[in-house]
């Protein structure tokens, strides 16, 4: 089991370097990834919603081993004392951006445990909130193949796409360009109305 | 200092009580201010704002009195077991919501520290994502005494009013009927030219 472990960090570390991601890549994707799980965490209470709560558990994991690659890149790139203090920074920032995760995750908690349920949690959204909403894109759905710049959902029903998970992969701010896929799971922010009309147009 | 500290506390608690704040209203702050604390936090260190850093530490005085006051009024609700179990949920959130808190001040250390001038942080912001600023509403300005929903500005210029600092109080989720004074800070969320037009608009 621990072997196991040590094996994966040596692949996500050996993967980070090969590609030639760097810190800035990284630390990109932690601000996106433990920002977005905050924004899923509080939904998936308000909502009790167990499909969102475990969309915060898969972030989780991919923000375990972000933390691993930014640390792995870190300790390969200082070569003097100034050049440790300003990466020091930076290994501060993302282990803050960590905690973040941590802390949303321990919101879900509630959620997977099965004390969600408290109405205190669905009173705490008010009637003008937005919701977050995830939604697979079904084979048939009208959305497969077009770029959200055609689809135009904000103007059209006033949904927001917020992210797109794609298998293992995530879109954290899909832009006019973004193409949507078959099988593409959606966060969607939006109102109830908009978000049961992308429900529908995602199921035909 | 201990004492005063005690004293303190006795008064938050005191006016929780006496003004009927229920547990409900005091998660709901929490969830606003943890959410927006790290909202700025990012954009502090984006782009390398000691302003917004600042902000952010007012937040965090904001957020350990809601903690205790949370804290005294769950103290105060339970009654028999079950009810016991529930509040632990509830307390098990306010302390995440407390975390995610902390960390946001974490992010923003090193902006006060003066280390957020190294070019990684500022080059994180893409051409095309919104920026966060800090406007404050002067009193020649043509947004005093006019509510949101006349003055439309992210129809007009394409800025979206994200909370409104008003002395010690905010208004996390300002909609159509909330109305500008004079003084207000607000915090802004739009691109360069948008928050450059609003800039204008407020300081006129």
């Amino acid at each position: 089991m621990e072997e196991e472990k040590e094996h994966e960090v040596d692949e996500i570390v050996e993967r980070a370097v090969s590609h030639g991601r760097s810190v800035k890549d990284v630390l990109i994707e932690m601000k996106n990834t433990s920002e977005l799980m905050v924004d899923l965490a509080y939904s998936s209470l308000l909502t009790n919603s167990r499909e969102i709560a475990e969309e915060v558990q898969r972030l989780e994991k991919v923000m375990d081993d972000l933390q691993y690659e930014i640390e792995a890149l870190l300790l390969l790139s200082a070569r003097n004392v100034e050049e440790a203090a300003d990466l020091a920074g930076i290994l501060h920032v993302a282990l803050a951006a960590e905690n973040i995760a941590d802390s949303a995750e321990d919101i879900i908690d509630v959620v997977i445990r099965g004390i969600g349920d408290h109405p205190i949690y669905q009173t705490m959204i008010s009637e003008s909130e937005e919701q977050i909403a995830r939604i697979v894109v079904g084979p048939n759905s009208e959305l497969v193949n077009k770029s959200l710049g055609e689809l135009r959902l904000s103007k059209r029903i006033g949904a927001y796409i917020r992210a797109i998970r794609r298998g293992n992969r995530w879109i954290y701010h899909p832009d006019k360009k973004t193409v949507i896929k078959e099988g593409d799971i959606l966060i969607v922010k939006g109102d109830k109305p908009a978000i049961e009309s992308l429900r529908a147009m995602c199921s035909s």
